[in-house]
């Protein structure tokens, strides 16, 4: 558990403090990551540290009315597992896992609870719980939030492959911006940056829109990279970090008046 | 089960024309629905009606090289519980029953199944089973896609009122076109058709893009309608539906072929 | 789903329909079925379609006061896996499914509910199904039925062999009463029909009484039939049919009252 | 766990004779009771006792072609629930319950296994972990076999009441054969025994053939009794008992040659 | 099922009885055994032997205010598969047959429960059901012991070999006292008696305190045995029982008092 | 996550570190945590901070032969949910998500694992997993440990009041050795701290040696805490932690040369 600056942290308070805060910050942050491969550059919890950047900030904001809950530091990343060190949650023990979390919050009293996970492939189990709820515990409200797609129109901004994503500009920016003792600079290496280095089901799975299909990152790249995070600037991570944290903070700040 | 003109049907199938449709079909396509009210006016199949007619059409344009697995006739539709009728699995269960339906048909050879799903509500389930798929079989290839969403172009130039989708315009309008005669024309009536009808919560349900929450659809729509159904033109919902079936097609086309 | 002539289908009222059903209709049959080899010249899904055509006559039997829930068109097969196109679900996911659907009848107010199967493989499940009602929704009251044993006598006057049973005699016959145009004519042909074919596990299976043993049915014949379909009459189908109808009807009259 | 005279008790073995027993006694009997009423006048483990004293009959007569496994004292009784004593395994894990004992039999090397279950209630899950087993571990032969049902004619024989069976004539006379120090002679009374006794739905259920339904015994018998056990007589618990065991070890016999 | 002398069980009353001894005899005792090798010498029962016993003898004394409900004859034997004649429940199977035990005592009004039992291996699954009953059922009293471990004084006292437990001195002794007809005098032989007859992790795993690592008894001892049981007295484990028994009895009637 | 000083932390490596790691650091240290109450003057995650700066420690001293894997943030904790801000995981949810935990190290290479658990209420679940493990993955060496058991005699030479343990001396002492600033010294005050305080059941529970039983901590103590934090010196909390450290680190080399 790191010992940030910014406070909110329910995992720091006394139960004296949660208490208080159940009514007092009616709102729940709940950060989740992965455990996964980023590539040669990037470490293993770069989700969890954008999320809990993210998490950090917006609670700062928020000024008292919202706590930061439990960290889920492992996520749902079966496409990463042919690459050494990613530990990933079946999505049914994933879903368990939150839902015994939201039970707990529950109980004390909280109704609001909001996941910001900055793992993209913990989306779909998030959204099965939200389903699971609205028969079982209707009067609890829960939302969730991805990280980079909050900031689409500045990632846009930006000079990027081809193909970009996983590990690539974008990701690499933020944690050059948030955690860049974390980044092995040196190692840094373009991955996959034109659809034309895939193979069929690999370009379709990267086709936007539907249908839909998945395949495993190595096949995607060798490197377990998609775009060239060489050209990544902490400036562009600092601006898609501030957007994220203004959108999310404006969410919860409309949310804390319903 | 319906004895549809097309053919194509595995259910229809002797198990002699199925193992021949192993290599020859070695695509399946599986039609999944809900069992869930549509307002006053189009009925609890709505759902799989509509995806049962595009899997049809799409079986026709493929000539041979796919099968139309069996359906699932009921779907994920917790919101849609208060409203009489609606049967909803939950999202553990609907997982597991398409799973079995997919280990089913990669014992017999199968390795492409595509799930073509008229209810958003299952979604999300569905991409659990591909994430979960990428650890456990990972030669299967598995692709799923909705159905409007996928002529959102055509939806679009439509007119709709500004709060506008289940039970609204363009589904109606599909249902005019594939199923007439299950349409209570007499009873379509307009639902919540502005955002201003909704409360705080409900609102922020139906906000585009993230954070994501959701509501019952009781909270949505007294009539459990978002749209004005009124409106609905068959011509519309057959260019909806063609450009449904013009996709799939292209994208089935291109798989067969990796 | 068919658009069948009867009526009385669930899936196709609207919910302000049902809302009115459960009180005017307060009994729900359920067709199950398989998806499971029927021989070189009965249909994959056999079952399900004797199934659904029982329950529609004994709706319209019924005249309004029962309605048809959403089908069950895969069912429990593990016996029949080595024959392609058979898709099994494991007893424990058929028994959850048919759970939901029970629940969600249930939460909309009705306590009366027959499934009626095409396919003993069901049978089994069905009742521990109704085991753990008794414990856990007392007051639903929850019945079930197999179609063949219920028209024994039919059968017994028809000339079978001296093995006969699964897309034998009886089933066939049924098949060319209800769908003749399912049934491949040209390619029946006898299955096992002695005895004296079956090795010594296989002849304990088929002993009548107890104990018993199953074995899967590449075992018990080549070609997947026990019987001579070739010998199979559509008179004693329609015989056999119009037996299965009166007593369903009989005894959901008997119930009606209680 | 009792010192029987018999012998072929696998628990009291050693690890070296269990060795042996794999290869020289190649069927395994599983005694399998329930924990539920049986009236005033009879134990809750009445069920136990039978099963046992068989097994431990046909062990005998099978001369060390047998061993018997551990026994199942709980069973599957949600309809005895509401008599004090009882308790019931929910069908789920019952079911795990004897998969995990095949299990274990199996990895030693065991490939015929019968269980012989006192109690009617087991049937069904015994059933479906049959056809569970035939797409899991399909070189295991596994049957199960109920009492009382393979003395059909002796039971025909013995003058009975209208309505008769749980804690009745038959298995009374059992008792007071196999166990007589267990009966409470002084408070066996008369139960139910005309239908005219029944409500409508009782009878439904007590109706032979199908449709079935399942009422809990409260409602089919104030004392939890079918039938008249004053007039249970030892001598047809004898015969009973004996026409079982004659038929299960014929049963036996037949599939040690296979 | 053994028709013991002490009388007090459950299982042997009617549910007449049943329901007087609710209130009359609060306490349940369940005795607990494994099903599991034991060296040559002792039987595979050798744990439910023991756990039946001592049950038995604690009733005695508290003298009709404790019943003994149903044994648990199988239990978490992992760590003994390599020996012929073990069954091992995995500890998820275990904790879910517990449960439904404790459930159906629960309902007809019993609150407290004590587990005796006399396999180790399933110590730590009681209590994880221990604790989660803490939050499902907070107002059932459940507790558990060991055998051995209550009398450790005893056994301190007694000579044994450097390594000694599983089937060794102790456990050895107490069977020659309690059943002495299912011992194997001809077979008893020493096992690992020395820490130096052990591999590395083998003795890792002997190491009292903490961390602790477990291994498979094949690693520990090639004939499954702890020490030399050849060495065993039956007056040893006559102290043995005598000191278990007293003190269960006095932690019980403390708990009467509550 | 917090940025440790010291390195080793699988969550800060790339993939190619990890790479690497599997062979270089064969030893994978988990820490676990709770999320519950510790009285008015610790934090929520105590648990989790002591396990963490232990685990910290520990692979600091076997210099790069252990790397850390992700944490448990949220353990076994029902007997504090009635204090506000405990989240608990059900044993079941608990052990599946160590289990994943152990699947993907298992999947990498990695053979062997140590979970440090600051929370012995997760002691009994992680057992249970080793002993799962023996039967699924028996070339998988799984240990674990509790923190303050390890030192025993450290903390039986400080003054400790008659009744002490969660949240009092020896933790809180724990705490302000390495967290001072998450320590609220002003809130401070003694819990229950005599036998005397405690109800019947309460003071059973406390009873060391066997039976054993559980209450909540709200029936222990009215503020969580058991002991005297008021006299808890940093002093002994570096002892306390010195000496677990030295332990721990002695197993894990020891266990290295295996």
């Amino acid at each position: 558990m790191s010992a940030a600056p910014g406070g909110h942290r329910l995992a720091e308070m006394t139960t004296v403090e949660a208490e208080h805060a159940v009514t007092a910050s009616p709102l729940v942050l709940v950060p989740a990551g992965a455990f996964e491969q980023h590539g040669p550059g990037l470490p293993l919890a770069t989700d969890l540290v954008r999320a809990e950047s993210v998490v950090q900030r917006v609670a700062d904001r928020l000024r008292g009315r919202a706590v930061i809950g439990p960290s889920l530091p492992v996520g749902v990343s079966p496409h990463h597992l042919a690459f050494a060190g990613t530990i990933s949650l079946s999505t049914t023990v994933f879903r368990a896992l939150v839902r015994e979390y939201l039970d707990g919050l529950y109980r004390h009293g909280w109704r609001k609870v909001l996941v910001i996970t900055g793992h993209g492939g913990n989306n779909a189990a998030l959204t099965t719980i939200a389903q699971d709820l609205l028969a079982d515990l209707p009067d609890l409200e829960f939302a969730w939030t991805p990280l980079t797609p909050l900031a689409g129109d500045i990632v846009a901004g930006m000079a990027t492959s081809e193909v970009h994503g996983h590990s690539g500009e974008a990701e690499t920016a933020q944690m050059l911006h948030l955690a860049p003792e974390l980044v092995r600079d040196d190692r840094l290496a373009p991955g996959t940056t034109e659809l034309s280095e895939l193979d069929g089901l690999a370009r379709l799975a990267r086709r936007p829109g539907h249908p839909v299909t998945q395949v495993r990152y190595d096949r995607l790249s060798a490197g377990g990279v998609l775009g060239d995070p060489c050209t990544a600037r902490p400036e562009d991570g600092a601006a898609i970090v501030a957007a994220i944290v203004d959108r999310v903070t404006d969410y919860a700040e409309e949310w804390l008046k319903v």
